[in-house]
């Protein structure tokens, strides 16, 4: 995975920094708001895209205050999103009754979300110009319509691969490219920099989508340590199903359709239906052309440690196991 | 209800213009998009917040393009608390089965509210200066707040008077004071009027929630044209039962917190209850006081229509039939 400690050693010490921002921005007077927040451990992954934003920075000149608010904010936004997609839908509470009560149940998820976000404004309008308010401001836009569209294209198995690249460029690697551009801007890049930063974040964040989807079908479960087939079971078709789907012959292509309509479509009848059509195989190596986009972007930059890290965190993208 | 046409006389054109701004920010590229905002048509009623932002502006001055953009914004916020109070619960959902698929279900629906949030807040990077969108996302961070704090409390039947006015302070009052402040600042009011606004705005707010949560109790499902009994149902306690609760004698209160705990408790059942303790008319009593204080508040603008339109309004918050 992209963000081995190695690679952030020229941001560990912000990164710390960072996390204090976040803490101090949603610390509230009422004792129950901080309870809740304390849950949000849980998401607090490896921190992808402050880590970006930071080594952006760091690679166009240096880490200043406002980089360590703007890697909390996109921190607070990833969060956000992370919170609402676990907002259980009709149907994941009907087939998993009434045993599921994280986070004290849907109303204080959907809330915890909420209060993320409004932080992550609030925090943004407390920098001394609107440059940043306005850019992240379009990009949750942009992040919640690739949601809204993902959500009406559930289900539906002629999704074209032009439609699932405009999905997750919109939801993942918009913030992504975002983060790359603030941290560029913020740190006195010049715009044609800033915008090829953006560019490598962009094409990172779509082959980081591509093989995270990937991963979610052909995936072991224990040694990444959550819960996998999560686009099957809600209908969300991703590369290689799309690549199958056009591939295999008709016979082939019956049997996954089929499959596909099922509750709870079996990984490994997929894995072996993707096998005929070498279709995982087509996917990793579309995610590996993204990869090589982002690391040619990179040469708009002077040689640099950040540098060097952002083209290996590019490079482990399509290495991925977990 | 405050916002009858006449009452909005002074500011109709402007209103307009406010409507015209809220649908072009949220227009998308995305068909789909556009499709599901045209479901909030049916959460678009009084514009009460647009309303006394307007008001408060022409009472201290002229309406400028930025409060047609702050009226929008304080609208988009209160239809994403709207919609995302709609999302369903897990307890909704098994009680109510799979007939609700209001908005393409909850996870559209967390979605679409997303979105106003972040339009909201894109809206307000547009304008000028940072004021706007530090009050604003503090105000909103309040509300969100307020919120959690209300589900927090669901079925606690010792819920006191002060934590009950805490919670409505937060949830309702405190974006109304706000669209009262940055109404009068933007109009070129200086801190102690725009503070003073302010005041009449959470006076305004905290009667206003409580004669809504009278009414969902004490009211009329086809003259108020919504389903009442929701608090009720959602085991949140307002002041009128926390009042009873506190004032009948010891068999009356047995009675009453038996049937807070059934899953439907009979509104006129409750509602005779509530008769024998005069909770209803202490909770008017009490929402009157703040009327009071709001209008009070006025006298520290000069007269005119605007401010005539103010005080109508914040009287006919406690004369509410629906």
């Amino acid at each position: 995975m992209p963000a081995s400690s190695s690679l952030y050693e020229p941001i560990a010490t912000d990164l710390e920094k960072v996390c204090a921002v976040f803490d101090d921005e949603l610390f509230s007077d009422l004792p129950i708001v901080n309870e809740l927040c304390a849950h949000l451990r849980h998401y607090r992954g490896k921190m992808l895209r402050p880590g970006l934003l930071l080594l952006s920075a760091r690679a166009c000149g240096k880490v200043t205050d406002e980089h360590l608010a703007l890697a909390a904010i996109v921190e607070l936004i990833h969060m956000a999103t992370l919170v609402h997609d676990d907002v259980l839908d009709e149907a994941d509470v009907r087939r998993r009754g009434p045993t599921i009560h994280r986070l004290e149940g849907n109303e204080a998820a959907v809330l915890l979300g909420d209060y993320l976000f409004s932080h992550a404004f609030h925090l943004c309008s407390s920098l001394d110009s609107q440059y940043a308010s306005r850019i992240l401001g379009a990009t949750t836009n942009t992040v919640c319509e690739g949601e809204l569209h993902q959500v009406h294209h559930r289900g539906d198995l002629n999704l074209s691969q032009e439609q699932y690249l405009e999905i997750i460029t919109r939801k993942t690697a918009s913030l992504i490219g975002t983060c790359c551009r603030v941290g560029a801007h913020f740190a006195g890049a010049d715009e044609r920099v800033a915008a090829t930063l953006e560019q490598y974040g962009l094409s990172f964040g779509i082959a980081f989508q591509i093989t995270d989807d990937v991963l979610d079908i052909t995936g072991n479960e224990d040694r990444m340590g959550k819960s996998l087939g999560r686009d099957l079971q809600k209908r969300k078709l991703t590369l290689p199903l799309i690549h199958s789907l056009a591939k295999s012959p008709p016979e082939t292509q019956r049997r996954l359709r089929k499959l596909l309509t099922t509750e709870e479509p079996d990984r490994s009848t997929v894995c072996q239906i993707l096998g005929e059509t070498d279709s995982v195989s087509f996917a990793l190596a579309t995610a590996r052309k993204y990869v090589e986009t982002a690391t040619t972007a990179l040469e708009v930059l002077p040689p640099s440690d950040a540098r060097d890290a952002l083209r290996r965190m590019a490079t482990l993208v399509s290495e991925r196991e977990q």
